[in-house]
């Protein structure tokens, strides 16, 4: 069987790929009295008295909605609800079999931002955090930013957040593997979307020292380039990202001399002469999906140092997976109402700090996904980070 | 440790009575690759194709959302959606344990008609039905039918469909056991909310023929009536309700010479003198909760012939649980688009006859809601009758 094969016949067998189970036996009519009436009026009176107590009696403690659009599902686009929930379901239950947190998905019949906004809302006393997921551009940024307001949940777009903890981990780690300081290094981008623009401000807070970006339009430069979008705007009027010197507007010029690459964009975009053309000891982080901007063969051959991709078939895979269970965990595990951004740092620091120092390789630069070890180190960061920062809740 | 301590108890130890569940082993890169990328993207491009696919390749084939707004919870009131959530919980869990239903509860933060129905068209795509639950009346009436009329999965709400169900099962065996004709009979109805009205309707239609009714305002005649709602007008307009003989718009002059009582309103309505000046074999179901209308050993002491209520302790218990577990599965199984009133009524033919004809007693009337058979019966018969009426989609 080939892997279509495989896929779906795994998902056709037990009929998608979660369930709901009871935590309770329902046998007698014992067990009825205390679980459903009369005996469950007792929980419902306590929460009355203090909502609070619905994190002590309900699974909202641990409860978490997989919530989209279909706007933007991996690299399928805009395939609508429907063929989204495959997606959806898949980013619960590895919230389940990673993390141990409960997660069911729910995507929906509108791709209007206010419609977007409201239903989240509606939908908080059940929840005990919102991962956004597969929302296109740069409307997932404003619907996370007013639900970060407007809610009092944790609400995580893991598109934008969950590339750039683990790119910001990464460059912890190469810094560490090889004595650089990030301030002295140019970074170039291509692709400045939801990732791409959260990239770029990790970067910067772990303390690269400069970052030059290209996307479909050419190259970002404050003089020239004229019709961006506003996330764009506030990365430039924020001084995340610099404008570069010497270019042509194309990304060949912007990559001479640079020390690293990192592409969220598309396929084939960087030859064998552009990587040549970096800096000694070249960076590469090429992560289209699935056909990344340069392999990790060509990188390397020509002349790169530490190449890292989206793929599990090549070393340094950025897999979200290594960031978004950890986080929901460590979140959800002191009732935080937020997700701030040094709970990102903190989360991209334990990630890097899971592999010691000299464990480090240019191969081995980010742990596998299937590092027991990484969850348990995010999630006490994250939750350590969010009582420091006064949004935990206990 | 009394009831509410250890129902407290329950409630706390586990963090609530649900959780999600990986139908799918995820430990390796192989698992990954299958239930999540690239070989998710398959069955996402079928269901792009084919939107009925996702009956197939996802969950929404057995998955249903128990939403409420908190407005009308047990006999709790308006209490809210936060702490409605363990009486939700609770539905889920009886819901999976007796029927193998998977499902979640959402509560919502809202109590504005328009914004709930939208919500729930809303979340249409991952869902395989509703139920609805605990929403006051008559608001969760037109919510009900608004959904039926303007979604495609079905949309039950229990706490107007579940009573009429079972108390029409019940009329449906003290027919059999008494030999008594339905057409014969007058029942006095005390409360004409959700659950009243509908059972009203559903007494009709097993051949009741004649129903008098009786609320907070006082009897419900169609001459001396003014301030009722629609739903009563509805009733009224129907020839469901009948304008009764010879009252004084009390209870007690309605209960003179009636064949049955049936009581889903206040505690204590009715007393033994009532009871004792009704016809000769009296039919009691007294279903206010936890204090019915008039209790089981009262009533039986005044003269009743068949006695019923909402409680475990006593006989004859009128409890949910006994419908809306199978109608789901059934209604499920066959990708029905509605839950109709065939569907209904060929549910309260199937729980009348999991009791054979010569095991029926006046203190046996309805099946024990631990009764396996139950079910099964209900939901092949709610099957049967979503196909023949072609609201069925397989």
């Amino acid at each position: 069987m080939d892997l279509k094969e495989e896929a779906l016949a795994l998902h056709k067998e037990k009929g998608g790929k979660l369930e709901m189970r009871s935590k309770v036996r329902i046998e007698n009519q014992h067990d009825l009295a205390l679980a459903y009436t009369p005996g469950v009026a007792y929980a419902c009176k306590e929460i009355e008295k203090d909502p609070s107590l619905s994190y002590v009696y309900t699974a909202k403690q641990n409860m978490v909605a997989v919530i989209t659009d279909g706007s933007a599902v991996l690299g399928l686009g805009n395939i609508g609800p429907d063929a989204a929930i495959p997606v959806m379901e898949g980013k619960s239950i590895l919230l389940k079999e990673l993390a141990g947190v409960d997660s069911f998905p729910l995507c929906l019949k509108t791709q209007d931002v206010e419609e977007i906004i409201k239903t989240c809302k509606y939908l908080e006393p059940t929840l005990g955090a919102i991962n956004l997921e597969d929302i296109s551009a740069p409307r997932c940024v404003t619907i996370e930013r007013r639900l970060n307001e407007e809610m009092n949940i944790p609400v995580f777009h893991d598109d934008q957040h969950g590339t750039s903890i683990i790119v910001a981990a990464a460059f912890l780690n190469i810094a560490r593997l090889t004595k650089r300081n990030l301030k002295d290094m140019r970074v170039v981008l291509s692709g400045t979307g939801a990732a791409g623009s959260m990239v770029a401000r990790m970067l910067k807070k772990i303390g690269v020292g400069t970052i030059n970006a290209y996307n479909i339009q050419g190259v970002v430069d404050k003089e020239k380039y004229v019709t961006y979008d506003f996330l764009i705007q506030e990365l430039l009027d924020d001084g995340v990202f610099d404008s570069p010197k010497n270019h042509d507007n194309t990304l060949a010029s912007l990559l001479k001399g640079a020390d690293a690459f990192i592409g969220v964009s598309a396929p084939n975009l960087v030859s064998k002469e552009m990587v040549a053309s970096m800096n000694k000891d070249a960076i590469v982080f090429a992560m289209a999906n699935p056909v990344p901007e340069i392999s990790y063969p060509d990188a390397k051959e020509a002349g790169a140092y530490i190449v890292g991709s989206g793929r599990s078939d090549f070393p340094n895979q950025i897999n979200n997976v290594l960031a978004f269970p950890g986080i929901f965990k460590g979140a959800l595990s002191v009732r935080s109402k937020k997700i701030n951004e040094e709970m990102k740092l903190a989360a991209a620091h334990a990630i890097a700090n899971v592999i010691k120092e000299e464990e480090l390789t240019p191969d081995y630069i980010v742990p596998s996904p299937f590092d027991k070890r990484v969850v348990e180190a995010v999630s006490k960061a994250v939750a350590k980070a969010a009582v420091e920062t006064g949004v935990a809740q206990i």
